[in-house]
């Protein structure tokens, strides 16, 4: 392959599965152009994953392009969208064929399952890193916010949490996984499920959600700040895999563990009691396990019990800047 | 300031000064929801600028703001797209208040000019980059593509080519500007003008068009090979400004320089025989100069003439993977 910056975007990018009929046009001019679905409106994420912080620059590319598209998928799924295109910043220290070969695989496997399409974006020279911007629709006026939640709404979330934290610990120990438990919590943290048809199943039951990324304690007082409320988590009733159990020797520390756990792309939302009745309904065709883990109440703050007693548990969420 | 992810996004970027009333949901959610005006299409563009490819790390980050969304409203410029909302994916190596002080203001001020609302976007840790997604709309089927230039058709480019070119060699010369001329350069190459009303008036005028950002020879060979045509440039015909023939020390030095500027951020289009006289008359309220510097022929290729002479001078593109 000839070093050209044009032929490695030609050559990795220009031919993809997905094909909508809904962009007039993709890759290969200044900008994409799109019919956005009437009655609809657009909905917009970014994100970026930057080696060394988000994933360590020799991680495999396929695992690499699962995570990096599926926290976007996640975010939109946390709106209750329908994923349909997205656009692809990518900066690579060199065209790195077999690099390039895998990140396409792992992209285009998840672009083609939720139908988004690849309509743009920019190829650089740098430090390896990967920002997409994904964009859905959503039928007028129906997204899922974060500030629609109120005193006695009943607090959920979608899958187990913790698997991600306890993943991103076997590959921070830098060794290649030692046994079955640590290989399944690796690919539990590159793999994660956008909890996409969930999220559009929530529009006319959740008041409020958003998707798990900087750790449910974190995140969730991203609602509560929004909403002006407060949250009580019983951290006894997180949904937590076995293989998380076993990692961390016992089910409270595994909880500890599930509090703060980063990058699990799962949903957390809030239900008034009066639509409680429809969860599992709405849910039902979408095959997506969710757990009643708390109460939204009046006031300030969060408080976390185990077995109804207040944990002294040191909390903290991701955060990028700090140490 | 804490160190804070969160406060660092919410301190520089939930305040800013436009507010468009088609933005139903802004910064702050999972992602941004916004109205498509009826009858229009969406125009999605995505461009990274990379510290130590794109800028320098030191250069002055209000310039870097610049360039970065300039170089987006170009994109949408060249479609003839009118710029709405943007998101914004940062990568810092630190959260350095002055950087980002230097960095909004040069954000928005351009921003504010086009009324580009900022919807979302991403800050995480790393080497200093910067990606922008632009989005903006177009009545349906209006768009100017690559494809549409036919053979007969005239060449056209927007304001003076080289002037970025030269500035980026005072930049690298790694010193400040040592005069007048230098420093007007410099100022040309961070500092240029997105044409935007100009590419909105070209809708109905232009078969095909682009924005010249990896040089005038690099990019028009896009629309050669989209369009299925070769073309003609009479180099003598290029409009350089008087302090890039100052600087190159002579017209034909500057021409040379002109052909292979990248950055200028300048419109390159075609124009049927049968449209040149709605030409003027369409760009007149716009304010931009444009010149016609050659034709589109049948066949393969481009042919470069100074004095309807071919010329021997070395031309190429901008590639970042190229040495």
């Amino acid at each position: 392959m000839a070093g050209n910056e044009f032929d490695l975007i030609n050559h990795y990018f220009k031919t993809q599965p997905v094909s909508r009929k809904d962009v007039a046009l993709g890759i290969g001019d200044d900008a994409a152009v799109i019919s956005v679905p009437e009655n609809s409106q657009l909905v917009v994420t970014t994100d970026s994953l930057v080696a060394g912080n988000h994933f360590l620059a020799d991680a495999d590319p396929v695992k690499v392009a699962h995570k990096a598209l599926a926290s976007n998928l996640s975010d939109l799924a946390a709106m209750g969208a329908i994923p349909a295109w997205c656009s692809l910043a990518l900066t690579l220290p060199s065209p790195d064929e077999a690099w390039l070969k895998g990140f396409c695989e792992g992209f285009y496997k998840l672009a083609e399952y939720y139908n988004v399409q690849l309509v743009g974006g920019d190829t650089t020279k740098g430090p390896l890193s990967i920002t997409i911007t994904m964009q859905g629709f959503i039928p007028e006026g129906k997204a899922i916010r974060r500030d629609g939640a109120s005193a006695g709404d009943w607090l959920y979330v979608s899958g187990n949490l913790g698997d991600s934290a306890a993943g991103l610990d076997v590959i921070l120990k830098g060794n290649q996984p030692s046994n079955e438990l640590e290989e399944t919590l690796l690919n539990r943290h590159y793999y994660s499920t956008p909890r996409v048809l969930a999220g559009q199943a929530l529009r006319e039951v959740a008041s409020a959600a958003l998707d798990i990324s900087d750790g449910l304690v974190a995140d969730l007082k991203h609602i509560l700040k929004a909403s002006g409320v407060s949250a009580v988590i019983n951290a006894d009733t997180l949904p937590l895999s076995d293989e998380l159990i076993a990692f961390a020797g016992s089910k409270e520390k595994a909880a500890h563990i599930a509090l703060c756990s980063g990058e699990e792309y799962e949903l957390c939302f809030t239900v008034p009691e009066s639509h409680r009745g429809a969860l599992d309904a709405a849910l039902a065709h979408t095959n997506t396990p969710v757990t009643c883990i708390g109460q939204i109440r009046h006031g300030e703050g969060l408080q976390v019990l185990w077995e109804e007693q207040p944990v002294d548990w040191k909390l903290s969420g991701w955060d990028h800047f700090s140490e």
